[in-house]
Parts: structure tokens; sequence; C-alpha cells
């Protein structure tokens, strides 16, 4: 193992250090926890509150999310560990300003348990507090780690959508409503081509052959349906679009985003050819995607892959809300 | 070799395709060429235009930072290959809106070469250009491909100022003056924990150890300095610090910008990480930089590594430069 990194057990808190220190303008760290908050307090004021977080590993994942438009506050648990209820309790707090609190959760059994801990936490502090479990991976139906389907690429759609609602004053029951509209209709499956490294492990999460390739895996290493030798980027693009065909029943009437996410270690070179080729791919079914993003938003330490996520837009509201600005460090402009 | 490519000699074609289809409302595709200009050229009418440009594999560089407020057009070479003259004066053309074209090149043979009959090119046909090449790179003072220092990630520092100033409306020869100003204040080193591995070459550009570093190396796998063996963060950030420190002569009465790049491969965690060492590090001189980014932007394909770039701002307005908006798609809020 060759990281950049000091003791394996600092990572996160120097992780997090690092970024509040590097935009202070953005965010801050919540006191005696590995959280930020928007450093921007009065975007907040009177809104509600979007908090999200997980396991660390996944940057810029949930943290470089936070900011005015998008989430209110992130936790950031240990490397693919999730955070603990105190620590996502006072983000709940340090996001509330009266209006009541939206969690965003990937659904990993640990996380889907501490956030629950942590609502129960709020209430009894007469915070309301509601969530969603998002589980967009449609690789496999359970999983290491889950029940249900994993939460992936996809999240940060969710993120951005409610960020958005929340900003123009929506009330915790309408955001709670959208988010449960919004869900079904986002749908993310991954390529690997390498595994990522957890730094107090060693060694990476499985093993692949050099000229071997998984279909379906998880942002942890999970596994996923189906091993073989490498493709070309055209044939990965079309396995994963036939999947998301499948969920989604592609069809040229109807509106949809797209985001193409790195895993980490995979250049966007080869991120764009990849995009070219899913681009062609949705052409050929006479669809132009109306909102599309390639980078590397939910990644999974160094391991090197690709995922793809379509979010079909059943309300124009919503690609007003993809396409507004968020001040953020991770969502960008384009 | 494993990547998510098709054909080696497509990868260039197929990755501005990519691009310009993810994101039509930034960047357009000069017809018969690799480069890319502004959609909006309504922001770039009466501005001098700025082009930059040079190999592929550094992605986001150079395309990724088109759009208002920075370049007005960018050429993709080869990867790791200077763009043909016939390109960059295309791209000069589609800049140009009357005001003349400033042209940005790092320091590679090859593209100051090219840069130059370009510019030949364009003068013919009464365009005015100016240009600069930028040689920020402090860890060799000649290497392969380059006399004197080569150009690397403080080349984004360079876009993002004259960018804002073209978009203010200073003449070709206030943005000349200003570039030369510049330039000089703009330093950054890099250490590398493996090399990048050029599709059509099929094997990594140099082979490190295991547990091996080297000290540095240039963005298309030129020797570096020295090799050792991996040291924590804090040890690299210490070692490129005193390099550093040895050309800008850090002192806490001095106002600096800082970038953390990372070269393609390495997560962002990592980068936080060592983003953290070095400020604490700058700290203990007193220095708290008053503008700082970290994230992949001058990358080298797969190369695993890391470049620190610190950037004196002498002048308020420069400061100004870095933190007024810019509508790319790589140049974050944050």
């Amino acid at each position: 193992m060759k990281k950049i990194i000091n003791n394996p057990a600092d990572c996160v808190p120097e992780m997090v250090d690092g970024l509040v220190r590097t935009y202070p303008q953005i965010v801050e760290q919540i006191s005696d926890t590995e959280a930020v908050v928007r450093s921007d307090k009065a975007s907040m004021k009177g809104k509600v509150g979007i908090v999200s977080g997980g396991g660390s590993g996944h940057e810029p994942t949930h943290a470089g999310f936070v900011g005015k438009g998008m989430l209110s506050a992130a936790v950031c648990g240990q490397i693919f560990t999730s955070p603990t209820p105190d620590q996502i309790y006072e983000a709940i707090k340090a996001s509330n300003s009266g209006a009541g609190v939206f969690m965003v959760v990937k659904n990993y059994s640990g996380d889907v348990m501490n956030f629950d801990m942590a609502k129960d936490m709020a209430e009894m502090d007469d915070i309301k507090v509601k969530s969603i479990v998002v589980d967009d991976d449609i690789a496999v139906e359970n999983s290491l780690y889950t029940q249900g389907r994993r939460g992936v690429a996809g999240t940060i759609f969710m993120h951005k959508i409610l960020g958005y609602y929340a900003q123009n004053g929506a009330s915790l029951d309408e955001i709670d409503k959208i988010a449960h509209v919004v869900l079904p209709n986002i749908k993310t499956i991954a390529v690997a081509l390498s595994a990522a490294t957890v730094p107090e492990v060693g060694r990476p999460g499985f093993e692949l052959a050099e000229d071997e390739i998984e279909f379906g895996v998880g942002i942890h290493s999970e596994p996923g349906y189906r091993r073989e030798k490498i493709q070309p980027s055209r044939a990965l693009a079309a396995e994963l679009l036939e999947k998301l065909d499948e969920k989604l029943s592609l069809n040229k009437e109807k509106k949809y985003a797209m985001l193409v996410n790195g895993m980490g270690a995979t250049p966007l070179m080869e991120q764009y050819i990849f995009s070219h080729d899913v681009l062609d791919l949705l052409n050929e079914k006479g669809i132009v995607p109306v909102f599309s993003k390639v980078g590397n938003f939910m990644t999974s330490l160094d391991m090197a892959g690709i995922s793809l996520t379509l979010f079909e837009l059943k309300d124009d509201k919503w690609l007003e809300a993809l396409n507004a600005p968020a001040e953020t460090i991770a969502w960008q402009k384009g």
C-alpha cells in the first residue's frame, strides 16, 4: 500500500481538518465532531436543514456538497464506516433553524440504524426530523452491509433536488414528499477495474486479474454480479445502459439527467470517453439527456471504475432544481 | 493496461466529443478540430480572447477551464503531444472578436514551437496575438521535452487571473503586462507514487517499487530529482514546501494562494490530508493562505501523486481575480 497519509487512524480527522481549512468560506467543522456545516449561516435561516453523511472514503461526498442550495451539514464517519449517532445528532442540531431537518441516508445497515438513532435523539429535543433512505444501485438485490439495494452516486442528485427546495422555503413535509416521489426515478450501476484499499487494512478489498473487470460492485468493494475480461468502453456502456433500461424503461418521450461518476482512480479522460459512448447509445434510442455531469462525485478511495446514473425527470421543476446554482466545493457550475 | 477506452487512437476525439456533449451550455467544439470554444459567445464580445492548450491527458486541463471569466478556447492535442499549429490557429480565430488573443502556453518545446507558428499564421490574418510561456515547476532546470522549467499546475492560476482581466475589458497589452508580472510569483513542485500509462504505449512511463516515490516528476512522467521510500504525508509536504520556500522566500508579511493538485489516481482524501499538513507547516511560519483549492486540476492520466503550488499575491487585484466567479466545468465555486 502506497498512500499519501500519516497514521491510518488519523485519516478522517486530518482530512476533515484539511477540508475546512481549505474552504473556510464554504464549510466549518462542528465542534468535537468530524461533521461540517455550512459557513454561510444566513442562508440557512428559517429553512429546513438538509443533512447527509456516511462513511468516509467517498470524497467529495458528502462534505463537498455542503453549501447554499445543497446540504446544510454532512457527517464524516470513519472510512467505509457509518458515523455515530451522536455525531449525526450534532449535525442535525447545527442544521436546525426551527423548520426541522431532513436526512438523506444511503442504504447501508449501519447508516440506517445510526441516522435513526440520531433522529430519536433530536426528537427528544423537539427537533422535527424526517428522512429518506436512498437505494439507487440496481446491481444486486441485497449485498454486504445492506438489506435491499445500496445507495450510491444517485444520492448526489437527491442532495441537489432537496437542497434546492429547502433553499426556496419548502416545508419539512413538502421535502419529505418530494424526496419519496423523486427516489424511484434515480437508478445507478457501476463497473470496477480494481478495488479500493482501506488504509487500516492495507490491501485491496478484492483482487481482479490484470485483464478483468467486475460489473455491479458497490462503493465499499462489495461484490457485483459478474466478472469478465475487460471490454471496450462502448461495450461497458451498453451493458450498464441495458441494466438501467430494464428498470427505467428508457423512452425518447421522457426527460433524463445523466451522471457519469469516476470511482477515484479513473482519469477524467476515460470518464469522458465513456460518456461519449453512453450518449451515442442513448441517441440511438432517440434520447438526449437534458442535464449531464461527468466527474468524481461518489468515489471509493482508489478504486478504478465508473458508475452511470440516470434520473428520469418527471417534473420540470426537478430540472430547474438541478440547474440552479449551488455554492459548494464540488457541485460545479457545469 | 486496463482502461475504459475503445481504440487507443480514438481517445482524444472521443473524449472531446464526450466533453462537449456533456456540457453544451459551456463549451462547443470548433469544426474539424479537437479544440473547444466557449458556448456563451456574448461574453466574449469585444474582449481579448484567452487561448490555452497542450497535449491531452491532463484533464480537466485545459478544456475544463473554458468559460466566462476564464479561457475563451482550449486546444486538445494528442495524449502528451502538442496540438498542431493549424488547430491552435482555429482556436485563435474562434476567440478573436477584434481585441486580439492572448495565449497561455506551458513550457514544453513542442507547445512553444506550435503556438508560435499559430501566432504567425494569425498575424498574417491581422489578428493581434501575444503570449506567455508558463514555467512554474521548480523541480529541475531542464527536462525531457523542455528547455528551462516545465509548465504545470500553476498554469491554472494564470488562466484564472488573465480570464478575469480579459472579462473585465483589459487590453491585449495590459494582459500581456499582467501575465509577465504574475508569472514569477507562481511556483509548483510534485511528488509521484506511480507513473502514467499512455494508452498507445500500454505500460507506465517509469517504474517505481511498491514502497518508492519520486520527487519532482513532471506531468508526462518526466524524471524528477530524487527517489526514495514512501514517507508520511507530513514529510512529503515538508520537502515540497522547503523547495518552494527556496524560490519564494515565504514570509508571513506576504499573501499566498495555495493549490493542492491530484495527479489523477490519488483520492481526494489523500489530497485533503496533504493539504492539512501543508497548512500546518505554513502556520508554523505564521502563514495562512488567503485563497486555497484542493482537487484534480492538472492531472497526468492515471499517475498517482500530488503537486503543490504557491502563488505570492503581490497585488490585491490578483486575489479579487481568483475569487471572482468563473462559469467553467472545472473551476468550482470553492
